[in-house]
């Protein structure tokens, strides 16, 4: 296909190397910020621009990955060129899009992009959403090129996962550098914890969080847990923290 | 050397294993359920036994991989062979073995141990301390025959690993668990989170948690927020998680 990226972030940055990898022409790279979007078209041998009156109608697909609220005026000047129009927001419904154009879909990567870190976008899980089963159907084929976790999701359920990515990536993130502070108020390094990390994300890539849970919580040790409250007794913000994980980790035990 | 583990758990088990495989010979395995300790044993061509009176006092090692509460009625009996006696306790100071002996030590392996699955034991982190310099250096080489990372750790400090610990694995796993029945209730596959949880924990192995933190909270996106609190709002213990964490990704970014 003949892609059109508007944006130069993570998203799009990583979605513009896939295509380009799969074999898809990037045909422009927008970015307001022409350094930025120079630096990308570069990478994926794509015009550079930034302004949206430079848009070239020569092609199949424009790709939205830019903050949500500034998705919708972007949409709004883009419909005139009746081409198919997705956008790569986990928060954003489909009917944001549509209202401006009902050539319209979703193309929500779920996976915590960094620029500077390379990853394997074939096992990335893409989210999909056609306007139409037309639509839909061309956005299937079109993320098979790219991955091999490919899903179906309507807008109700691409919100849920938003949710739970940031459960899922974004607070156990928070927790690893509150763990790192800890250690470095000792002057322990954070490399002491990497394996642990590690070690507690693969877990769970064959078993579910809940069958391998471990601490002090699931065994409802209540001396360790008082210990590790008076550790934390100058800092109130973690002890509210520590309690409040450890009651939902209790209760889930008592479910279970 | 000739060492002799008490206990059969998760951390007994890998002990053993990780000794054993160094070319150690394993004299006994003691735990009060005889199957359990018949089965280590068998693994690591030892001796079971049910009984701290059938200690065999011909090794150089008792190692005490038991829960916290049953260490210190264990040193006791173990003391009269006035061997080298370690635990393997993160949240245990050292001072509980010396109430009953002077040749102790801990063996802080700093990691989450599952008997069903297997790990790479070379590359995890052993906290090492003995009563005396002596010791440390026993220690020192032995934890050396089984892993490359080796620290020398004081309790006190080894408090502050426990408790790091806890906010870098278990409440991480939680936050999985959560994140899995939020899919759940919407008929959504949990391997759809895989990848992202996968990726989340290795971005940290080659950076601090604060260089790479995303998500609404640190971009202090209050309408992706404010969406999320909707989303939950039949489940209060959620919203208060969310909210406690957010608050404190945004102050994390306020600070840095």
């Amino acid at each position: 296909m003949r892609i059109t990226i508007i944006g130069s972030g993570n998203v799009a940055t990583h979605l513009a190397a896939a295509f380009k990898n799969a074999g898809h022409a990037i045909v422009q790279v927008h970015s307001r910020d022409m350094h930025n979007a120079s630096l990308l078209a570069y990478h994926v041998k794509a015009e550079a621009i930034d302004n949206l009156a430079q848009i070239n109608p020569e092609t199949d697909l424009f790709v939205i990955a830019v903050k949500d609220d500034a998705i919708e005026p972007i949409v709004a000047e883009l419909a005139k060129y009746n081409k198919l129009v997705v956008h790569a927001s986990g928060a954003t419904s489909l009917q944001a899009l549509q209202k401006h154009t009902q050539n319209a879909g979703v193309f929500y990567p779920l996976q915590t992009f960094s620029k500077t870190r390379e990853l394997n976008f074939n096992t990335v899980p893409l989210c999909i959403e056609g306007a139409n089963e037309k639509i839909t159907s061309t956005l299937n084929e079109l993320a098979y090129t790219v991955s091999q976790n490919v899903y179906r999701v309507n807008s109700e359920q691409r919100k849920t996962l938003h949710l739970a990515a940031v459960f899922a990536c974004n607070f156990p993130n928070y927790l690893y550098h509150i763990a790192q502070q800890l250690l470095a108020e000792k002057q322990l390094p954070f490399d002491m914890l990497r394996p642990l990390i590690l070690e507690t994300a693969e877990k769970v890539q064959e078993h579910l969080p809940a069958d391998v849970q471990t601490g002090p919580a699931v065994r409802n040790d209540e001396k360790t847990m008082a210990s590790h409250l008076e550790q934390l007794q100058q800092n109130p913000d973690l002890q509210a923290i520590y309690k409040l994980l450890s009651q939902g980790i209790i209760k889930m035990d008592n479910r279970g």
